[in-house]
């Protein structure tokens, strides 16, 4: 039991440390936004609480909850240390997420101010930044609308990130959910999210942008997907 | 009398406090913005000394004044310690919506860009993002335009939100007003109606935004407000 | 001279002190800003050294000059501790509105970001804001391009700022100026200068803000200039 | 031996010192983003290594690397201190820049916001600011669209710059880079460059900004470059 436990105590302290990225970049306001993670080898997530603020967060007030997002505590007894919080609001989009995902390790909801406009227009970003090739591997698409309460957001996600390079979907008039490989990754992803959204839209202001062709795309995101290591 | 000391001393701390969040989240400059907070089940409220910058704001230098707006001191005496500063200039309009609102239990008012912004138009925001369903339960609404020097902003205030789910009002030409159950509340308020500001703007600055229909709002804030326990 | 002595040394921390403001606001990059302060009753005044980025100022950086922007140390001897640099490039403008506005004590040089925005396209900023009311008592005024070098900038300044109510200038394709009965009056007009010049742009953005009329603006700025008490 | 292990000490910590001014200005996220050094009179450079955050920079990771961008160590030994790590992405890019233009020492790459936004649209920052004339001569231009792994980024930064007074290059779908006759002088203009680009950008959200004539351009550059001292 104590790799379990060695290891959930990591994932919480990665997890709750991460919150720190999405204040610093500026990707969230108040509490509105969160990032989980999964326990390597285990039907087990950790996630942000419910309504505590990014100051207050310590790696003891993150929740472990199985993969339909219930918080569970080990075998009854208090060994995994659940606060007694509730889990985010968004708990069940991350849970579905990793169900239908397994190479996802990580998950991250912001309203980021500039993703979340073109979720508000419905409209994907076009890929017309040499780091958007690197990064996503193209455009970063729009999910659909879909209410809070069920699986329909956590569906929109999956759907549309498996027919995609990109690690970041715009849900339509809601705001970007992103994945990786851990939660690291998918706090990375947000933050680029955030970057090319708000570039592209500045310089879709005063013009069109230059379109890349698609075989530098496929060029720029293959080097720096494999070669360069990432 | 040591039951209404300990409250004032503690909505005093809580009201200097929460001036620290409108710096944080950028909604302020120099000394344009104010946190007031009521006494419960007293005629008193807690507001923010006029002319003092932020950085000095200390808990004594809070004035407890009367629901007109006047700063009162206990029995003559020294007692409530009020520091001999006069209130913010807004304190009527502060003190008109706690006489006319009962359940209001705190008032903030800001200069924030975007949501000025929009009151500059005098053009309200419209519901196009989940989290404005969720908070505001529509559209963010104008009131009039006001001068300072009597009741007029304070009527225009109440007018406009007892006629809306919104806890917030673009006031003409001014900026917006917010109100909450507590100073905490309205501060929260403050700071999520700048960020629908700027979220809606940027979204039209290149197209139209997606509708939301007002079934699903109204779902939303329902959901938001009494099922998520808010 | 003790007395003239630590006038100057209150100057000079007041100066110093005061270009914390504007990194505060984000008014300056780099060592492109600079703030000046008159020494009241003499034919002296004190401005930001050349070149210094805003960390390294100390108060015994700053410099002393005449109002013809000369360095000046007293009789010829080190008393007033003039630290060998050379003052601000600016420094003619600062010492011209000295010489030619006998009730101006500060002055504050930015390019502050939508300020110069305006000067840029050579636009006075329209009177929409009720702030803009309190504070300008109308539009912020254009003066003309003029190069560095003689008198032609702080000639533009004075002749723009005596035909206004408003203690900001915006030079154009070049930057506001503003001044203040100090320092720390002129740069708060630095700071609500910029807050103007960004609000009012990000409400033309999406439509043309509402006008507000002459007779309530000279009510707002008549209260806060005068009953107000600032 | 010991002055040179003393000169390439010293360009560690001020390249790895001026990474704080990428992320104090905000011109870069994560990790996005380099600066490096020439050791003078050598055929080295000192530049950032890959992947490394900017908190976790420190002197001795930045790696030692010859003109062609290849990690060196000395004579073989560990005497240089070489920190195992792979140097930036775009080391190739900035050696190019050494070996082709022997008066730069100091070169910066960032994907800053408004730079990059000009640079997706392929279009050049027009001179229309007095702080534009002052330390880019004109206006900044654009380099070709070039993927990385060849000299082909590098190419185009040395053409474009060689045939311009203008210290920053526009790389069309990527971003800027700039050069200076050492590291800090990079580090600056690549400040200003993003400052500039977000400037001229807002003036030109509103209309067109009014042009300089191109002899107060050069009289303004002249003066900045050559009388003021710079």
């Amino acid at each position: 039991m104590s790799t379990l436990l060695d290891t959930i105590a990591g994932v919480r302290s990665e997890v709750c440390a991460l919150h720190a990225e999405l204040t610093r970049y500026e990707l969230v306001v108040w509490t509105a936004g969160n990032v989980s993670g999964r326990i390597p080898g285990h039907e087990l997530m950790v996630i942000k609480p419910s309504g505590v603020s990014y100051d207050e967060l310590t790696p003891e007030l993150m929740v472990v909850t199985d993969l339909h997002g219930t918080p569970v505590d080990g075998h009854g007894t208090v060994e995994w240390g659940n606060p007694g919080l509730s889990p985010s609001s968004d708990t069940a989009a991350h849970a579905y997420v990793y169900r239908n995902m397994p190479d996802v390790g990580g998950v991250v909801h912001t309203h980021s101010t500039y993703a979340t406009a073109w979720a508000a227009r419905g409209e994907e970003i076009p890929c017309v930044l040499t780091m958007m090739g690197d990064e996503f591997g193209g455009s970063i698409p729009v999910g659909p609308f879909a209410l809070i309460g069920d699986d329909s957001i956590g569906r929109g996600i999956v759907d549309t990130l498996t027919a995609s390079n990109s690690p970041a979907v715009l849900m339509q008039n809601h705001g970007p959910f992103t994945i990786g490989k851990d939660a690291r990754a998918a706090v990375k992803a947000a933050v680029m999210c955030e970057e090319v959204a708000r570039t592209v839209h500045i310089a879709r202001q005063l013009g069109e942008p230059l379109p890349i062709d698609r075989a530098k795309i496929d060029s720029l995101y293959e080097r720096y997907q494999n070669v360069y290591g990432r």
